[in-house]
């Protein structure tokens, strides 16, 4: 059972949007502007950086949902699945792009705390061809899933242990969105 | 120099916030909703739970003009931001109420990670007559600042070392607010 009265039932963070609507308004304008508007990192890209810092911080609720939205982007298929499995395990040696790679190992740096990420963290991703966009985006996307992590696991929220609940609610959040007004 | 190009010799977020406007406004309606709208604890309350986790971040920006700002609704005398210092020094043995001293111990279990925060350590603040409300935004706080900290440090932004510059940022942050309309 979850530390506050939320309503029973609803796994993460979604009894909290409920219970605090004046905070959850600006929490969900954040997430649809870095995970969906245009941005020149794909949508799966920014959710598997989501997923992976999730993981990291070990938070049930938003890496599975987030790891189902950055599948869905990707096509949906489980090989989808699979390949972002892969990246929470280990990413430098899943099947993805080199300049994703050095945009998660900043990610990575950002869970553990925002002076960990050196100079020469964001020379690689920029050898790879990020941008000051790109690198500005994936900085914020990994802290701000600190912030979540932190927000779902902090009140303890109910989140059940079958990984299948998750996949719908990644789904929903892949094509309609945050705002529920897309 | 930050590690992206922002503009020079703006501080903190400050350069963060004028470099992607998109992301900014939800940001400053997240700071405006939980430190400054109504709500049974004091704007002086919340602003020193911010200053206090970002000093467990050691992030120099946030946690000097959340000092500023949380002193500053406390009157603004030296005496406030005497105070406002012992409570991250040590704030057992600071001169607050035993009811904030619950919910800095929430919020410094937080900011280790969600998953620090236990039963008893709600019943605590629940027994010195802590709301599900004002729990629920404690937690929201603490993970809130693990997010602007990361930001702020993770792309290294420019935190001049004199404390003095802080002061006034803080100040206009406690009076004017975090939107910019008000």
């Amino acid at each position: 059972m979850a530390y506050i009265a939320i309503e029973d039932g609803i796994p993460g963070i979604l009894g909290l949007m409920m219970f605090r609507p004046e905070t959850t308004k600006p929490l969900r304008e954040l997430a649809e502007v870095l995970l969906r508007d245009n941005n020149t990192l794909t949508r799966g890209d920014r959710e598997t950086i989501a997923a992976f810092v999730s993981s990291r911080n070990d938070c049930k609720f938003c890496q599975l949902t987030h790891t189902a939205a950055a599948a869905e982007h990707m096509g949906g298929t489980e090989a989808d699945y699979a390949l972002i499995n892969a990246v929470k395990a280990d990413f430098q040696s899943s099947h993805i792009s080199p300049k994703l790679k050095t945009l998660l190992n900043i990610a990575g740096k950002v869970q553990m705390g925002g002076k960990h990420v050196r100079e020469d963290d964001v020379a690689a991703a920029r050898s790879e061809g990020a941008s000051d966009q790109e690198i500005h985006d994936t900085v914020l996307i990994a802290a701000v899933f600190c912030m979540f992590n932190r927000y779902v696991d902090g009140l303890a929220t109910w989140q059940p242990e079958d990984p299948e609940v998750y996949r719908p609610i990644g789904k929903l959040m892949a094509h309609s969105g945050y705002t529920g007004t897309n």
